[in-house]
């Protein structure tokens, strides 16, 4: 598929309440636990994405459209979440990215994109150059990419349970 | 994590509608392409889903409960849905799924398990001795494995369209 704006919103949209329905209020076990040493439960990928809102996708986008390749964009910080999401439930993180995901889509409408604006080029620190369509067809796959590492995760957590059956479950050697 | 039926069926009770909220209503391109040939599309997950619930989950616990070891479950039939999903919609088969799931699991509700019952065996046609705990937890897994089955196929049809970012972004390269 080729990047268009209105596909792409159809599922930046959809992820809020996706995870709601995923996650809100499930038991502790399957929201906190993880794959083990220095990896994300899903209470911690709902946190991580809540920063994306914050500092990484519409930020981003801005200084794509007002400085172009001038000026690089600032690195995402991968680990922000630990610290900020702590003291939090669940229940609040979903409601905040609920919150930041529509004020993103708000900001996102108004800036009336249209093909030459998202032909635009703009500066990955690490990456190089980048256009503002990349920017926003990795926004919805990092969506996706973050919903598929949750239900990972959660799968593993019953990884002895399943006995012989692992042999046919793929998501649980991933 | 051990395997606990209440753990277990705040899960399988979410399914239904994670998958209505991820793709009822989206455009049909995200819907019906997959990943190349002999690999499936959502829509065709959800098809799947549906066999499941009618010939796999509990008709195979029934099996366990009722005669062990001393019978072979049915193979299931992993392509039905190809000729069973033709002509319908996704919202049709959304909808099938949530109430074919409710009754699955208010049968599972109506059998009273016990630990006693969740240790008892059954005969896997290839797999061999299972117990109907085994069973239950990989009915778990089994969903959250086609979820991640979905958002990966979807994920893959901006392969391109994320440019560089591509390094970044793992689900692309499952």
């Amino acid at each position: 598929m080729e990047f268009q704006l209105d596909r792409a919103q159809e599922i930046l949209k959809r992820t809020p309440a996706t995870l709601k329905a995923l996650l809100d209020g499930l038991s502790d076990e399957w929201v906190t636990s993880n794959e083990g040493a220095a990896t994300w439960s899903p209470f911690d990928v709902v946190g991580h994405l809540i920063h994306g809102e914050e500092t990484d996708w519409i930020p981003r986008a801005r200084m794509i459209l007002e400085y172009g390749e001038s000026r690089a964009f600032e690195p995402f910080d991968r680990f922000a979440m630990f610290e900020k999401s702590k003291g939090k439930t669940l229940g609040e993180l979903l409601d905040r990215f609920e919150r930041l995901r529509r004020e993103s889509l708000r900001e996102l409408d108004e800036m009336n994109l249209t093909p030459e604006m998202l032909s635009k080029q703009g500066l990955h620190p690490e990456l190089g150059t980048v256009t503002l369509g990349q920017l926003l067809s990795t926004w919805v796959v990092h969506d996706l990419g973050h919903l598929g590492q949750i239900v990972r995760v959660m799968a593993k957590q019953y990884v002895d349970a399943v006995g012989v059956w692992q042999a046919y479950l793929p998501i649980l050697s991933r």
